[in-house]
């Protein structure tokens, strides 16, 4: 069998990852939180956020654009509310903190918000929003990111794909999860469609212009959730931005120096937010998960399209889930290729 | 000057409904609730749930569906959280009660969330969200509604336009104010295409079978918001239909009665929902006002498309306001000719 096409397993990944992290000299903290969120967006399928990124957060962390040892504290708190600052962490670590904090709020008020200063890019929303699924709380999270997306109307890129998510226990099943970034389509798919040479769809992408393209390879930015309608998107966008950057002091998306760029040395300063709700606080347990059962059994035996199914947030990604955690994953071929190199680095061995 | 084309002063048109709903026995809070958030939407120019609403609401009123002597009043709470039975008031009368009670709980603990049942249409989500904005503080609105849009690649009305709307405070000009629907577009939009002859734009409606038509007259329900992402749009009416319907008991969109069926006497059980947010809790007033003014003068000048213009949420709506505020608003040929049979029926001057 061709190495290129092997599959590993998400629990060698998951060692892969923590002992790359450590090796590099990251704080356990910082290994666990990094490795969690990146396999849990591995794990669904959202390829863009998995553990594609390790070698650039182990860029970032020896850089010193990522703090390898953050102290992560509270700065200020207000009755349900607190603000901690990630000391420059890698973004989930904050960002698993701050819903930590969230959940503990809710128990006590009924819900609980939390502001994350000093952080950096936290990988996909959900990951945090599940955490107070999985103790039974409904969770969201949001967070601004580096300019990419124009204005409705906009000729230049203005915000982030700013990401809004939110995830739901349902009783005896997986949890509803919703994890959407305020963009028409993530930039990940415009490079997927320039590699393969297809159109992309009208009214998700615009040259340099702001003119809608369907072209990947005029594509200069992404275009706003709605089309026609994009002032919705915008509007989203800016709820993640008003959260995230806004209610934290940390910079607006046209302020954050790309993710992407050279400067590996300087803290982004982004902010993030997360909110966790404890159901329970508004009506009984048995109320809430007989609503949430109704809803998402009505919803996936409604009536579909010819040839099309219907599905609830989060229906496709524990899927994958199921089929990953039982068959491994393949890892593409840049992905493996700088394993291969951390492997070498940091005297690990590889994923299997 | 042809009757049909004058306008009517602002305050003349709030006189007239607060008279109306007094005159046919609503009592003093459900008057003043009920014209407050349909004068918001008439001012903002908001017009499908501005005053135009007003012969729809008496007609509830009087046959029972709304109560027009409702005791709203709290039926549980816990911390930062409460919930308010609105004894099937006007929506309105739910809705305000319930932001003013958030408000109270924010700035008791930073957030307040409240839930309300037994509620009905409240119109317009701005105006709720709106409330908390005049008084420093960030406001959201939610609510779900009868089905009438699709689920992404669904065939059948499933959720409701469901909205969601925030206002944030912006330090001397007027509030950021997102007001959506989370349909591509609103229903009102297909009806005054079908009435123009003209196509609907691509991918906003669908036909019985769910496939998207152009055509107003083939159009049986509304497309999410998204199009080809519709999943996102489904996801955010998704947010709307949890919170407002499963948090409070009340019914799912698809077991709601339609809100124009010939049913005026049975109460509709809407719930809705709303979150007051005081940004003091968070970072101090002077770095929130530094952030929300940057934030809307970067957006406000940024560069936008050939013959076109970028807006931040709500300018829109302010720029009306501004004119009708001035000029008066003229009222449409069905509204005028229903309130001239208000008018008689109650014994109060038409508006002018």
């Amino acid at each position: 069998m061709d190495a290129s096409h092997q599959t590993v397993s998400l629990s060698d990944l998951d060692r892969f990852c923590r002992d790359i992290l450590k090796g590099c000299g990251a704080n356990e903290e910082t290994a666990n939180a990094t490795t969690r969120a990146m396999m849990h967006a591995t794990r669904c399928g959202v390829d863009s956020h998995g553990v594609r990124l390790l070698a650039h957060y182990v860029k970032a962390l020896e850089g010193g654009r990522l703090n390898k040892t953050p102290n992560v504290q509270k700065v200020s708190g207000f009755g349900a509310v607190e603000t901690l600052d990630a000391d420059h962490a890698q973004g989930a670590v904050g960002a698993y903190a701050g819903m930590d904090r969230a959940i503990d709020l809710a128990k006590k008020f009924g819900i609980g918000a939390v502001g994350i200063r000093n952080n950096s890019h936290f990988g996909a929303a959900g990951a945090f929003s599940i955490e107070a699924a999985r103790q039974g709380l409904i969770g969201l999270s949001f967070c601004n990111s580096d300019s990419f997306v124009r204005l409705h109307d906009g000729a230049s890129r203005f915000h982030g794909t700013n990401p809004i998510s939110m995830a739901v226990p349902v009783a005896g099943d997986d949890p509803w999860l919703l994890d959407m970034a305020t963009s028409a389509v993530p930039f990940n798919r415009v490079l997927l469609y320039r590699s393969t040479g297809t159109q992309l769809p009208q009214g998700v992408a615009s040259d340099e212009a702001g003119i809608n393209t369907t072209d990947p390879n005029l594509t200069e930015m992404l275009a706003p959730l709605g089309d026609a309608f994009g002032f919705k998107g915008a509007g989203l966008a800016g709820i993640a931005e008003i959260f995230s950057a806004v209610l934290t002091g940390m910079r607006l998306s046209f302020d954050i120096p790309s993710m992407m760029g050279e400067d590996m040395q300087t803290p982004r300063q982004l902010g993030a937010f997360v909110i966790a709700i404890q159901p329970e606080a508004f009506v009984d347990r048995a109320t809430f998960e007989a609503g949430m059962q109704r809803y998402v059994e009505t919803l996936r035996t409604s009536p579909a399209r010819a040839e099309a199914f219907v599905m609830a947030p989060g229906d496709r990604e524990w899927k994958v889930a199921g089929h990953r955690e039982a068959n491994g994953v393949e890892l593409d071929p840049v992905t493996r290729a700088a394993f291969l190199e951390l492997s070498g680095a940091y005297g690990v061995s590889m994923p299997a």
